[in-house]
C-alpha cells in the first residue's frame, strides 16, 4: 500500500520537491539548486540524491513510495522523451527511463506548464472540474489543458501552448518565437507593460504611469484601481486580448473551467470582468458558458501535478 | 467473444448503419429514413428494429454483438447526453441510456462530427496516429480532435468545434453563429464561394468564374488550374485562411497529422500546397512539424467511427 509519492518542479535556477501522501496532504517542501553545467548532466542525479536522502531521513521504504513525478521546463511526450530543455543545457533524451535508472522508484515526467495546470485541476482552482483550461499569465503565457481528467500533451509535448495562437494581424513587434501577433504578446505580464508603453507614447495625457521608470503590470493595474483614466484604457485593452485569445483556445476544447495562474493573477477578478466581453464575443456559442477561477497553488502547483501524474499511472 | 459491432450515422434525412466486424471489415452498410416528425420520437425506435431485424438475418446472436456506436447532430458529452440536436427536433436527452433502453445491446453516442474523425484516426487518413485533428470543409467547417488516441469531446460536446474560432478582425458579413470573422467563413466550400464572388466584384478582370450561374467551389478550383488568373487569387486566399485557423487549432492541440475531409478536400492535395505558408507563419515552432492527408472513408467515417467508440469502450 503506497502512502507517500514525490513531485518534482523541475525549473533553470532551483528544484522544488514536494514530499506529498498520495492523498495530497504536504508532508515536506524543499529546493535544491539546478546545476545547469556541462549540459545540465548533474541535474536527474541531484534529484535522485535528494529525494532518497528525504526517504531516509523520514525512515520511508521503497514499497511505501508511489514514485516520483517530475515537470520539466521544455515539450515532453507521452513516453517521457523531452524534447530540447535549454535553459537546463539538455537534449532529447528519454527523462522517464533517466530518472528511473537513477532513482530506482517509477518515474513520470511532463512539461511544466502542463503538469501546473494538473496541480490545479487537482487541489487548486479547478478541483472538481474534468475539463479544465489553464492560463499562466507570466512573463510569457503558458497554458495547460486538462481534458476528461488527463492532460492534453499532444504528438511532440506542445499541446497546450496556448501563448502563440495568432490572434493579431496589426502587431509589428516581433514575438520571442519569431511570429507576429501571438498571445503572448499581449496576454502576458510583459505584454501588460508593452501595452502601457504604447499607450503613453500615443498620447501626451497625464497619467501617474509617466513618472515610473520602471513599469509593471501590477503599477498599471494599482493605477486604474486609483482611476487613472489612461492605465485604465491600457487594461481594458489588456482584458480585451485576454478574452480574445482565452475564446479561440475555449472554442477548441470546450473546457468548464478556465483557471488564470502566472503573476498577473494576483490582480485578482478584475481579469474576469476585463476578458468577458471579447471572450464572449469571439467564443463559439457552445463554449460560451464557462467558469472563471485564480489558480490557487501558486508555486506549489508544479508539485502538486507531478505527484499526481503518479497517482494517475496507477 | 465479441464478433461485431454496429456503426450508425444518424443524418438530418437518412440514417447510415453499418455491421462491422469487431476488426473493423464491413460486413453489411445500408440506409433507413429519419423519421423527424413529432420532435424525432421515432428515431430511435426505428434505428433498434433495424439493428435487430439484421441481427435476425444475418443469424447473429446478442452475445456476439459488442454494442451500437451512434454519431449525432449535435453536442454529446462524455456521459451521452445529447443537447439540442435542432435538425431532430430533439431537445436534451441521454441518447446512450434512451437508445440502449430499446435495442438491450451496449450504447456509445458521440458528436457526428467527432465520430467521423475517429472513423478516419481508425481506418482512414489518419491510421497510424495517435494524435489527429480532422478537419470537415464542407457547408460549414467541423472538426474531431483525437488525442492519445482518444476523442475530445470537451465538457459538454462542443470540442473539436473548429469552425468557429476567430480568425479575421475586419469581416463584415456574419457567420451563422452570429460572430465576424469565422474560420468556417472562409476555409468552408460555401467560404470559397464566397471569397470568389468578393474577388469578381472587386474588379473588372476577366475571368471563366464570371459566367457561372451556380458558382461552386469544384469550378473555382478547376478554374485555377486551368490558368485562370482571377480564380487562382481565389484558391490562394482560401488556402492563406485554411492554413492560418488549422494553425491556430494545431498549435493548442500539437497533432502529428491533420486530415482534411468534406467536399471541398475532393479538390486534393493542392490544398496542403496553398495552406503550408500561412501554417507555416502562424504555428507555434512546436507544433510546425505535421503531416498533411485526406480524408480516405468519405461517407463511410461516421459509420467507422461510430463503431469504434464501442471497441474503445471495453
Amino acid at each position: 500500500m503506497f502512502k507517500y509519492v514525490f513531485g518534482v518542479d523541475l525549473g533553470g535556477t532551483t528544484v522544488k520537491i514536494g514530499l506529498l501522501t498520495t492523498s495530497g496532504e504536504k508532508v515536506d517542501v524543499w529546493e535544491i539548486p539546478t546545476r545547469t553545467e556541462q549540459n545540465g548532466k548533474y541535474i536527474l542525479g541531484d534529484i535522485a540524491k535528494s529525494v532518497r536522502a528525504k526517504m531516509e531521513e523520514k525512515g520511508i521504504t521503497d514499497s511505501e513510495v508511489m514514485g516520483v513525478g517530475i515537470g520539466a521546463p521544455g515539450p515532453v511526450d507521452s513516453k517521457g522523451v523531452i524534447y530540447n530543455a535549454v535553459n537546463l543545457g539538455w537534449g532529447k533524451f528519454n527523462l522517464e527511463e533517466e530518472l528511473h535508472s537513477i532513482v530506482k522508484l517509477p518515474v513520470k515526467a511532463g512539461n511544466d506548464a502542463n503538469v501546473a495546470a494538473y496541480g490545479e485541476a487537482w487541489k487548486g482552482g479547478g478541483k472538481g472540474y474534468s475539463n479544465m483550461l489553464l492560463a499562466t499569465l507570466g512573463t510569457g503565457v503558458g497554458g495547460g489543458i486538462i481534458i476528461d481528467g488527463k492532460l492534453l500533451n499532444g504528438a511532440t509535448g506542445a499541446g497546450g501552448e496556448i501563448g502563440h495562437i495568432h490572434i493579431e494581424d496589426e502587431e509589428e513587434d516581433t514575438c520571442g518565437c519569431g511570429n507576429h501577433g501571438c498571445f503572448e504578446q499581449y496576454a502576458s505580464a510583459t505584454g501588460a507593460v508593452r501595452l502601457a508603453k504604447r499607450e503613453l507614447v500615443a498620447s501626451n495625457e497625464d497619467s501617474v504611469l509617466r513618472s515610473e521608470n520602471d513599469l509593471t503590470c501590477k503599477l498599471i493595474f494599482d493605477a486604474a484601481k486609483a482611476g487613472d483614466a489612461l492605465a485604465k484604457r491600457v487594461i481594458e485593452k489588456y482584458g480585451y486580448y485576454l478574452g480574445k485569445g482565452l475564446a479561440a483556445v475555449a472554442s477548441v476544447t470546450n473546457p468548464e473551467v478556465i483557471v488564470l495562474g502566472g503573476g498577473v493573477s494576483k490582480c485578482g477578478e478584475i481579469l474576469f470582468d476585463l476578458l468577458r466581453p471579447s471572450y464572449e464575443k469571439y467564443v463559439f456559442p457552445g463554449s460560451a458558458n464557462v467558469k472563471f477561477a485564480l489558480a490557487e497553488l501558486g508555486n506549489d502547483a508544479g508539485i502538486f501535478g507531478a505527484a499526481r501524474m503518479l497517482i494517475d499511472k496507477d
